[in-house]
């Protein structure tokens, strides 16, 4: 869709396209809507980071908590999102044997206990070795560090999910 | 639900349970479970209410675009969310004559031009007449007016969903 186009939606029709950028935050894209008319999609991704930057603490831990676990209970039911099933189907999760599986339910289990929301990543950028690498490392970091770096991830992942629906001007102009 | 066994939710839990207590906006209970442990019931409408009062104004915008209209394309189609249909039922929004049904489409149409998100009033305190009404004189506000005045009906709508889930101290002591 051309950023015009965009420019064009009813508030129904862009939180109904745009509502899950943010997993399961509808609530974001709804309210950056109130900065149309956006310039391109560089616009709308500024825009959003700088309403999930500018969330207080609690805020962002919400945001966090409003992800599935990697390989978790959510894609074992069937119950992801469509944009969680791809990213997660595309970076392995949905392939993992039986020993990588308890692995990751392991690691998942323990940043859970310690944090307080679930390990994100931007799945579409990394392999299923770095999400796994990535895991254990971060478990080491503080609460605050680690709120900070998953929320990067989350920007990272909305960013992606924007791209799949607004053209960005280079694409426009081909 | 007394008010220790909500403090032992984990956040899964707890996301699932209050995940609508502000409509489709998971992310504010998400948010808000960072402040466990609650004393009561009114700390956790406390918090809640802090959490939306403290959102920007886009912010605020953004929770208010995430309700669906009174009497409007939800209801009809049969998507209404669980609670937001018992309320609008309640409060005669399911059995309107095809001229009240075309005056209040007429109106949350006038609504959602001026101010750019739809109109909120908790159903459940309001009959069918006073919706109407309030829906008219409303629609006079400014927009920043309009917009406190639609958030103030978000948090008695948010107050009324968690005593749904959660015991008041009066009625644990029952």
């Amino acid at each position: 869709m051309e950023i015009n186009a965009v420019n064009a939606l009813t508030y129904e029709d862009f939180v109904k396209l745009f509502g899950n950028v943010v997993e399961k935050c509808p609530l974001i894209p709804a309210a950056i809507w109130s900065y149309r008319p956006f310039k391109d999609l560089a616009d709308i991704e500024a825009h959003m980071r700088e309403f999930i930057h500018g969330l207080p603490d609690s805020g962002k831990e919400g945001v966090l908590r409003c992800h599935p676990d990697l390989a978790g209970r959510d894609l074992q039911s069937g119950t992801l999102t469509r944009e969680s099933q791809e990213e997660q189907s595309r970076a392995g999760m949905t392939t993992l044997d039986s020993a990588e599986s308890l692995h990751m339910s392991s690691l998942n289990t323990e940043y859970k206990e310690r944090f307080g929301f679930p390990f994100v990543i931007c799945a579409r950028l990394n392999s299923k070795a770095d999400i796994v690498r990535q895991l254990s490392e971060r478990l080491n970091n503080d609460r605050a560090t680690e709120r900070e770096r998953a929320i990067e991830e989350v920007t990272k992942i909305c960013s992606l999910r924007l791209r799949n629906i607004v053209l960005s001007d280079i694409q426009t102009k081909l």
